[in-house]
């Protein structure tokens, strides 16, 4: 241990900030299997993902052995904007448990999209940019996705269209405005506005609509000139831009010589998780150090805990390509719990990948401990965590608990992937003690999993 | 100018974070005038104040001496959580409106409380503490002030009990809601608690209630043993705990040899305000500096502007102190404009001094140019500000404008002093084209100074 005084907060300068994104894959022995074409069950080539995505984000969606791949100047800059993050050493946490452990978290909350989501936004926004298109679409289910890409599309001057899950649309309607005050335009799904929406509120009629349904409007709706898809999570292009996080940490870390024993990260569709562990994961594949690393997932959506590793289909509507994922079935319905960033029936291929081959653990927790530890770290540090981090924190203290049994002095590093501010409806349903723990049985998910396609 | 390159952000280190606050007062020759006894009308001293705030708060309104006031350990370990704000140098706001200008915004809205109520907060709750108190009561219209005083009684195990002006309680169901995570209970005001809710609500049966009735339920609630009262604004004190705002960007803008031209900072309780300019004044009154300063408000409630400079009711129920101030009348009431902070018939002593003694200027400002600033102010820097630091934005803005026409190259800081997370219904209403200005008439405000007491 460094006898340094480290302080509350550590914050690199401007110079030290990452000039690239660090691809992972490129340093993976097994390698994320690839996507296939939703028909034919080939390999998804740059020609099919590019009617799709931009063709650069295609590029980097296909690319595994490149291990850095630079920052374009102009993200750089906006980066500048919000970066560097800070790495928080949470000394009041530490002195409220009474443990002998050093927690800190790598806090990317403090811009207005309200999580760390803006890191992928800006970077898929410029590309498109640099494309020449006109607007992109997307989807958004606890919205700060939403908020995240119409920040960046305000500040290049594209449009952007977000088919935002009806349920939402109606429960969070501060989140759909911040959108619209970004000059988003935000359609509640499943609308009349596509092909797909009419057919579901035909099948479905009064239906509040889900994240799956969402994804296939919002491809869709890229479908006409100018426009292309963008996706928040799941993919490898979003957890390469997501590198950032966990490159700033580790010089954050490297800065006062503190060696992490323990890396934690919620996990909904692996972008927040996949961006802190990266670095720390090219360490452990190229022998240079070793550390737990640990995704957390809400037992109501187990898809890493409880799920089966095979290929399945990304979306509801079947039109997005298949990869090989921990899976719950693309049917699965997880229960309406409150971290709706965490209710993805699968996991990124690349976080997938590392599970399967034990780079990283996995644990699923309860929401109502989940809200508890939220409660907890918002009163003694500060900061009110999105739902979603609150997974993180509840095991982060947990670990810390842990080590005060055993008296270890362990460094537990962990990802404040967001602020709860437009969540306070569940914080209420928390605080008024009305709030379940809702875990699926184990004869709903075979019966999801049984529908999951043989390739 | 200085050539050195000047970063996004000037984050100073935690050696360099402020150890004292500083009380311009020492330095001013016209001190703010004495406050009064309500009844009695003689000048309040220290047994009259320690009946309502604690004994050290109570000093340090009373001190006009003492230039700088140690900040204590345990408040300082509570700033280094969310202090050293950034100074922020507006590159792309520049950029954006195409201004010579040099734009440096200090931002206080990245803390839960989402403002800078949070410096006082934590001190007031500190020296509550020190007094062996169990709780405090105060009164929150907006809701940043009582989120804050949530916060730091939360942090230090101190009972808080909030009245919310009962029409925000019910607009603002997710900001009451924040609070009461940190442990706070909220009442919604004029309530049946108290002897002072109960007459006015026989008095006005439905009333939507007021921040000044809410002051006047909080002060008699704080009237049993082991419990006082505490305040957001207005008070000396209060501004004395915010200089560690000025502190910080004076050291800041040193750090960089940047000398500012122009100062702005939004104007409802001063506050704020105070807290950006103290240093800068300091150095206006010694002759070392100068620089202009423009006092920011809403033109729905012009207390510098159109109001009158004389001793009145800090409080609708004129149960608080009289001050000398610049002041619309007690009775004033402002049209429900979006910035709940500024909406006080009154002035801080302190500024309202500054101002009469020409230290210090004043704008008034339309609701929905304010709006207009914010959201422009949002799309090219990502920040969604609160519609009280819309006002401080838009004369940033128009400032700078002004230096395009003239080519001069002038360095513009202005106070962020906070998000505005919760006032999406404000920025919806202008989002959909619904948002009127309201400027009181002169009728109106010859009416409600009319009753000012003639003392």
């Amino acid at each position: 241990m460094s006898t340094e005084k480290i302080p509350y907060k550590i914050y690199l300068t401007e110079e030290e900030l990452p000039r690239a994104w660090y691809n992972v894959r490129a340093d993976m022995v097994n390698k994320p299997a690839p996507l296939l074409h939703p028909q034919t069950h080939q390999p998804m080539d740059l020609e099919g993902l590019s009617q799709v995505f931009c063709r650069e984000l295609a590029r980097q969606e296909l690319d595994d052995t490149t291990p850095y791949v630079p920052i374009p100047q102009p993200v750089l800059d906006f980066y500048r904007m919000y970066r560097p993050s800070p790495l928080v050493r949470a000394y009041c946490l530490e002195r409220y448990l009474d443990t002998p452990a050093h927690i800190y978290y790598k806090f990317e909350g403090s811009n207005t999209s309200g999580s760390h989501k803006l890191n992928s936004a800006i970077a898929q926004a410029y590309y498109a940019k640099e494309e020449g298109l006109i607007g992109v679409t997307t989807e958004t289910g606890a919205g700060q996705w939403g908020t995240a890409m119409s920040m960046a599309c305000a500040y290049l001057g594209l449009q952007c269209s977000v088919f935002m899950v009806k349920v939402s649309y109606e429960q969070k309607p501060f989140r759909r405005e911040v959108m619209r005050t970004y000059g988003a335009t935000v359609t509640p799904s499943p609308s009349m506005d596509t092909a797909v929406g009419r057919r579901i509120n035909a099948q479905f009629p009064g239906t509040n609509g889900s994240l799956g349904c969402a994804i296939s409007e919002a491809v869709e709706a890229a479908r006409k000139p100018g426009y292309r898809y963008v996706l928040g999570s799941v993919l490898d292009q979003v957890l390469l831009h997501q590198t950032v996080i966990g490159l700033e940490t580790k010089a954050a870390l490297d800065k006062y010589h503190i060696r992490p024993d323990i890396l934690i990260g919620c996990a909904g569709g692996g972008s927040n998780l996949g961006g802190l562990i990266a670095p720390f994961v090219g360490q452990k594949l190229r022998g240079e150090a070793d550390m737990q690393i640990l995704a957390v997932e809400p037992a109501s959506c187990p898809s890493l805990t409880r799920g089966r590793f095979v290929y399945d289909y990304c979306d509801t509507g079947r039109v997005c390509p298949l990869q090989k994922m921990y899976t719950l079935g693309s049917d699965f319905m997880p229960s309406p719990n409150h971290a709706g960033g965490l209710r993805y029936h699968g996991m990124s291929r690349l976080v997938s990948q590392l599970y399967h081959d034990g780079l990283i653990q996995a644990a699923a927790v309860d929401q109502t401990s989940v809200f508890a530890a939220a409660v907890e770290f918002a009163r003694v540090e500060g900061i009110l965590p999105a739902p979603e981090s609150g997974h993180a924190i509840r095991v982060a203290i947990d670990q810390a608990l842990k080590c005060k049994q055993t008296g270890e002095e362990k460094n537990i590093v962990f990802s404040l992937s967001g602020t709860g501010y437009f969540d306070m409806a569940a914080y209420q349903r928390f605080n008024d003690g009305t709030m379940t723990d809702q875990i699926p049985t184990d004869e709903q998910i075979a019966r999801s999993l049984a529908q999951v396609p043989v390739i």
